[in-house]
C-alpha cells in the first residue's frame, strides 16, 4: 500500500518548517513553530467540540472557509484559552504577522496554541519568535518544528508514508504532539499533517473527517478533552497526480494512508501517555452496533480501575466488564466473553480456569490487547489508552500554573 | 428540623443488626451481616444501572415488589457478580437460610454483596456466618454491622436522626460503605436505612428515590459504577405516627431528613474516597437546567486533571473550565465565573488578578469549595468528591485479584 520513509512534514515536495526558541517556555525550550506550504493548498481540520475552545481554535475555524491555505503557525508553552477579547486580537495578530513575513493573505494562515490555560500570550516573544521561525524556513528545520509544538510530551511524533495515485508518487507526513488530556473528540492534541496530493477541499475534509474518526477520537489518555485541540492538513497538490475531485479509487487510497498516518500518530501519543507503563488496544466485538462497540470500548479505556489494574499488572477482569456494564452499550452478562492477550478469561459471563504463570506473564507484557465480545452482533470497535501510574499523578499534581 | 443522636442502624424502634467474621475476607475481617425489624417494614431500594448486575442485585429487587420485607443480610470479601447461574443461587440460598433463621418468608430478605468480581462465594462460611450472625442480633451489635459492610473503607460510616411527625418522636439511621468506584447512579456503595416511622411502600420508595438522586448519586470518587450498588430503607412503622399515606406536610418533613441521612453518608463515602486527601464541594450554579448543572458539576468531579491538581494544592481553574467546557452544559466562555474557597477566580471568563498568598492558604486546606457561575440561569447542581493521590494508584494497582 505504502513505504515509510524518512523524513517529516517537509518531506512531501513544497513544504517548508521551523522551530525556534522565543521564551514562552519557562525551560528555554523551542515553542514556536512555522509550517508553510510554497504554493496555496486546500485545506482541512477538525477541532475541539470544547464549549471553551481558545482563541487560536476560533480563528483557524475561519481560515478553513476558503478551502485554501499556505501556512500554521504554532506556539507551546500558553493555550490562549480564557482569554477573552485579548486572546482573539492575540491570535489574530500571529496570523496577521505570518502572513506579512510570507507575504500572504492572513486568511491563509491557520493558528495553533498548546499550554496552561487562562494565561494571555507575551506577545513580544511571540512576535520576535514569529520573525525567526519564518526566517528560519526550510526543509531540514522540521525535526525543530516537532519540538516546538510538545508540552508535557517526551518525545516527538512523526511519519512519512509513500504510494502511488495513478502511478505518481505522493507522500503524506504528520507531526503531532499531546500526551495528556487526551480523549476522544479531538483531546488535547495537535497534529499537523501536509501532503503533496492534488485534492479538492471538500475532498480532503471528507477524508480527514473519517481518519480522525478511527485514529485520533479513538485514544484515551485520562478522559479530559481540551480546549485547543486541532488536526489540520495542507495538500499542495505538488506531486502532479489527477486531482482528486470526487470518491473515486484515487480517494480512497489516498484516504487510506492519510488514516494510517492518522492511527500511527495517535498510538504514538497514547504511548507516550503521561506517567504511562502500559499500551492498551482495547477491541470490543460483537455489537449490536458500532456505537456501542466504541461505547463500551471508551468506558473500559476511561476506568481508573481498569487503568490502575494494568499498572498494578492484575487481570482484574471484573473491573473491565463492569466498565462494560455502565457504558451504555447493550449487553447481556451472560453473552460477554472477554480475552486478554491471547488467552480467554471469561466466557458467556463467567470466569474459566487460567494458566496463572501465562497471564502473569501477559500482564507483564508493554503492550496488551484486550478483546471484549458482546456476543449480541457483529459491530466492533477499536481503542487505544494506557495505564495510570503514580507518574500521572506526580505529573498532574506538580505541573503548577 | 432534626437532632443528631447516638447509636446506629438499631436506634430506632424494633431493629436489631449483628456482623460477624465468617473467613470470607483474606484478612479475617467482619463479612457477615444482618439487619433485622421485628416487625414486618415498608421496604424501598434503588439500585446500580449497570448492566452487568451482580446477583444479589436481581434477587433484592424481586424480594422489592410485594412493598414488605424485615430483614437484608450483606457479606463483603466477595461480590457475587459475573458469576452465572451459580451466583443467583448463592444470593438466592443467603435469604432463604435468614428466612429459616428468623421464621420469616424468604420473600422477606433482602440480599447484598461486596468484594471481588467473578468469583463464587465460599457458601459453606457464609452459611455458618448467617448463623452466628442471627444467633447475636441484639441493639449493641450494631457497630460489628457496620464492619462487616467495608471493604476498602477505612472507618464505618453512620448517622441517627430524631425529629417529630404529629408530635411523635420518629428516628431515621443510615450505614453505608463504600470508597472505590464511587460515581453517579449508584457506584460500588451500600447504604442501609432504618427508621421507626410508618410510611406506605410507595410514599417510602418516593422518599428514597428523590434522596438518592440529592446524594448518593451526586458523590464521585473515581468515575467507575459498580455491579452491586444498593441503597435501601426499611420502615417498621414502630414510631407511632399516623401513616404517611401521601404526600402531606409529614411526607416532606419525613424526606427532608431522610434526604440529609443520605448526604451525611453520601459525604462520608467521598471523606473515606480511595486516597483522598481532600474533600471537595463542586458546585455549578447559574445553569439554563439542573441536568446541565449536573452535567458540568459531574465532568469537573471526575476529571483526573483536576483531581490530581487539587491533590497537587494548585489552583488550576484552566482545568476547570475546560471540563465544563466537554460537559456537554450549555456554557459561554464569556460568561462564565468561578471562586475557589471565598475567592473570586475568574469572572466572565477571564482569569483576574489574585492575592496568591491567600489562595495559597485555601488550597491547602481539606474541604474546599468551587463554584461555577455559568451565568446563563438559575438552576444550580451540587456534587461532591476528592482528588486523585499517588495513595489512589497504590490501593487500585495493588488490589490483587
Amino acid at each position: 500500500m505504502y513505504t515509510e520513509i524518512k523524513g517529516g512534514i517537509t518531506a512531501p515536495k513544497g513544504f517548508k518548517a521551523a522551530g525556534v526558541q522565543a521564551g514562552i517556555k519557562k525551560s528555554g525550550k523551542h515553542d514556536v513553530a512555522v509550517i508553510y506550504s510554497t504554493v496555496p493548498a486546500s485545506v482541512a481540520g477538525v477541532f475541539t467540540k470544547n464549549t471553551m475552545a481558545a482563541a487560536p481554535v476560533a480563528v483557524s475555524r475561519l481560515a478553513l472557509e476558503s478551502g485554501v491555505a499556505s501556512a500554521i503557525v504554532v506556539n507551546s508553552g500558553c493555550a490562549n484559552a480564557c482569554t477573552g477579547e485579548q486572546g482573539m486580537q492575540d491570535a489574530m495578530a500571529m496570523t496577521k504577522m505570518t502572513a506579512e513575513l510570507l507575504s500572504i493573505p492572513k486568511e491563509d494562515v491557520l493558528v495553533a496554541s498548546t499550554g496552561i490555560i487562562g494565561v494571555t500570550l507575551p506577545m513580544e516573544k511571540v512576535a520576535a519568535g514569529i520573525k525567526a521561525a519564518v526566517a528560519e524556513l526550510g526543509q531540514d528545520e522540521q525535526e525543530k518544528s516537532m519540538l516546538a509544538i510538545m508540552t508535557t510530551d517526551t518525545f516527538p511524533k512523526s511519519c512519512v508514508y509513500e504510494f502511488e495515485l495513478g502511478g505518481v508518487p505522493v507522500r503524506i507526513a504528520g507531526i503531532a504532539k499531546g500526551s495528556g488530556m487526551i480523549h476522544p473528540n479531538m483531546a488535547t492534541m495537535l497534529a499537523f499533517i501536509t501532503t503533496d496530493a492534488a485534492i479538492a477541499p471538500a475532498m480532503l475534509k471528507q477524508a480527514l473527517t473519517d481518519a480522525v474518526n478511527v485514529s485520533f477520537n479513538m485514544i484515551s489518555v485520562d478522559g479530559d478533552t481540551s480546549t485547543n485541540d486541532m488536526a489540520s492538513v495542507l495538500a499542495n497538490g505538488l506531486a502532479g497526480n489527477k486531482k482528486i475531485e470526487n470518491m473515486n479509487e484515487d480517494y480512497a487510497a489516498f484516504t487510506k494512508v492519510l488514516t494510517d498516518v492518522c492511527i500511527y500518530l495517535a498510538k504514538q501519543i497514547v504511548v507516550d501517555g503521561e506517567g504511562a507503563t502500559k499500551f492498551l488496544e482495547i477491541k470490543v466485538r460483537g455489537a449490536v452496533s458500532f456505537d456501542d462497540a466504541k461505547k463500551a470500548a471508551m468506558a473500559i479505556s476511561k476506568s481508573p480501575l481498569v487503568k490502575t489494574a494494568f499498572f498494578g499488572q492484575d487481570a482484574n477482569w471484573g473491573r473491565i466488564l463492569c466498565a462494560v456494564g455502565y457504558s451504555e452499550a447493550a449487553a447481556d452478562p451472560t453473552k460477554v466473553s472477554l480475552s486478554i492477550g491471547d488467552m480467554t478469561i471469561v466466557k458467556k459471563g463467567m470466569g474459566i480456569a487460567l494458566d496463572e504463570q501465562a497471564l502473569k506473564k501477559i500482564m507483564a507484557e508493554e503492550e496488551i490487547k484486550v478483546v471484549v465480545d458482546l456476543g449480541l452482533g457483529q459491530e466492533e470497535a477499536t481503542m487505544w489508552t494506557c495505564d495510570f501510574s503514580y507518574e500521572y499523578v506526580k505529573i498532574n499534581g506538580e505541573y503548577h500554573t
